[in-house]
């Protein structure tokens, strides 16, 4: 266990997760459970968007051709019939007539334009128009393909499906697509302490709050989570914790605490018995210091350390961004944003890169960033350079968002 | 029904809608079930946090008191045992001696520091330090109270409650939490040309798109949605469709299509005639020529037009913040932000305030948007003033943040 491993900084980190975790496998969806999932592959439009010419306006489509019955520059039509939104006939329309059209209603034949209701007098069985309101009648016709092309591409492999992506898809005749399977993530927290939520407590006890972040932040970033509970801090216990991971199937395992370096702290000790492979054990970033990452069975294993503003940070730095790679999301996250700071920032020297909490704002085009309070939930990650500790107001400073990559629609 | 409503423009839509709508009522739900709702009341912490003064560090607690064995400024203590973390007994340690002491346990009477494990030696029964070894120990204890005082404020009534106030909840030992019932909504999308997703289509028919929009939008605003599908745009199936649903109990009922002024258009009507009132039918806003709001029965209504880009945009203005306004949430939504245009934006003057889709980035600090692209799903929506259609590259504009207010733990 005390063989030497690598140190790596973030990006070394990241390197290594892109190096070992490849995308999940691809299943067929049909569009309506495409929510909140990645597509495995580029998805293009089958059919284009409108497949057909269609009215925006419920009007009169009058035939292209004239001549019209023409009176001091008054043309009439003779009104045959009409076409509902939804009436699925071929309609044409003769020269010199009109038809009835509905918004949505396909264009008839014979005609390239659509005169809106509230342009038009009706005289017995005519439509009577002067000629200029035939003007601009063909920006009332959306027209076949206008809004996509047959084939083209509607969204990248590697993107979440929103809601609007859907909207998209219908429109575009694509009734299944390809997303990539969502991973399964077991998670549990370990420390003698620890008590679950709802649960008697006694002095020297705590809740252990830490589950919550893990399914939470599982969820949000696209992960199937399963609570495994409170794991007690004992060789027993964490061996048969282990063992049994080892032989289950799920993509990633996540834990919190028994990460420091006492006496107490058997965790990498029965993930090694269990078989565990230690990719490393501590990062050049604070938090950091202590974190486990390596493979067990079918299983990537992250060891996180046990307070909750490490987990946050460590779960939006690196298992997030683990969950989004076996989901096959090739967008960088987090989204790097530069900010000036409104009041100053002072951190101990580590000597090592450091994230900080902090509240992003804008005023008047301009991007700004405070560090977060102590209770306060931070919206991103200030990052704080090895060499630097101290910050004046106005400084720019590079900040990682902590935002859902995955939109509600997940279930 | 042609009765002459005032037509508000958005402000006075969103005043109204905080006039009628009043938030749903409390339940009480443990903290496993209230990520993603909103606390009904301010949430206080029963307890401090931490609720114990506690060890940060695996180490060695010595008593406060000296006198110490002393010997060319090396100080010497009795090691009388240890406390784990867990361990619920009350220690006490006594002058000149010391206990063993692992992170997160408590700290024993008469100590007041930790020293931690890597700046120990341990000779036989005694713990050995230069004395100036001791100092700074202090910083490794976690003082009750220290991070909240017990029945502090933690989460005020009407914020949404993240993974991340669940850890602080359960630290407090918050155990059960009142939150705000979650709103039905009842959705479905009328058109006599529209046909399910996996349905097949005829020319002159498409898909119903807008279903994956009411559905996907409105649990993103924290709704339960029931979708009834497409209904024909008769007045036979809307009269039976508002008759049912004026003897439901949904809290907001929301339709797509039907609104336009033609003759097809009975969708207000039937509303009408199953006991609707009509608040408003038109909107001094681009999107919102066309837009229903009343109230059927206990439900609200609102009708919104056809064309998906409108759904999006109305749902986000107005849909979604009176789902919140059910919910009790106090912040504003949505978020308004001021960026530069990146490019220039040009639009037909329609003589109302009108919101065209964006992309929102950020670049050494400052805030740009640019106008969204036709099949791209935007970002946010740009304001544009009633009296303007053209802006300059680089011109300020108002900008809606297009964002998820409730985090995926929705369930």
């Amino acid at each position: 266990m005390e063989k030497s491993l690598p140190i790596p900084d973030l990006d070394g980190a990241m390197a290594l997760i892109r190096e070992k975790v490849l995308p999940l496998e691809t299943e067929q969806v049909t569009l309506e459970h495409a929510a909140g999932r990645v597509a495995a592959e580029n998805l293009d439009g089958l059919q284009p968007i409108p497949d057909f010419d269609q009215s925006t306006r419920d009007g009169f489509a009058p035939a292209t051709e004239g001549p019209f019955e023409e009176t001091s520059g008054l043309v009439r039509f003779r009104i045959r019939g009409e076409i509902a939104a939804g009436d699925t006939r071929n309609h044409t329309v003769a020269q010199g007539d009109c038809l009835r059209i509905m918004t949505g209603a396909m264009l008839p034949e014979g005609a390239d334009r659509v005169v809106p209701w509230e342009r038009c007098r009706v005289s017995g069985e005519f439509l009577e128009l002067f000629s200029d309101e035939l003007e601009g009648g063909e920006h009332f016709v959306r027209r076949r393909g206008s809004e996509l092309k047959q084939g083209s591409l509607l969204l990248g492999g590697g993107k979440v499906i929103s809601p609007e992506h859907q909207v998209h898809l219908a429109a575009a005749g694509n009734e299944r697509v390809a997303v990539v399977r969502r991973p399964g993530v077991a998670c549990f927290c370990t420390g003698s302490e620890l008590v679950r939520s709802g649960q008697p407590v006694q002095p020297g006890q705590k809740v252990s709050g830490n589950r919550f972040l893990l399914t939470g932040l599982g969820r949000r970033f696209g992960g199937i989570p399963e609570d495994l509970g409170v794991i007690p801090d004992t060789a027993g216990e964490l061996d048969s914790c282990f063992q049994k991971l080892a032989q289950q199937n799920n993509d990633l395992v996540v834990s919190t605490g028994g990460m420091g370096p006492g006496k107490y702290d058997l965790l990498e000790e029965s993930f090694v018995r269990a078989g565990g492979e230690v990719w490393f054990r501590a990062l050049m970033l604070r938090p950091g210091k202590s974190i486990l990452f390596g493979r067990l069975g079918k299983s990537f294993f992250i060891g996180l350390p046990g307070p909750p503003p490490a987990v946050r940070t460590l779960f939006n730095e690196l298992v997030g961004p683990l969950l989004l790679r076996l989901q096959g999301v090739e967008r960088t996250y987090p989204r790097v944003v530069t900010a000036h700071l409104s009041q100053k920032l002072r951190r101990k020297k580590t000597g090592v890169m450091m994230f900080s909490g902090g509240q992003l704002f804008f005023k008047d085009g301009r991007c700004l960033v405070r560090p977060a309070s102590k209770m306060e939930v931070p919206d991103c990650l200030i990052v704080i350079p090895a060499h630097r500790k101290s910050f004046k107001p106005g400084s720019r400073v590079s900040v990682h968002l902590v935002s859902a990559p995955f939109s509600p629609a997940l279930s």
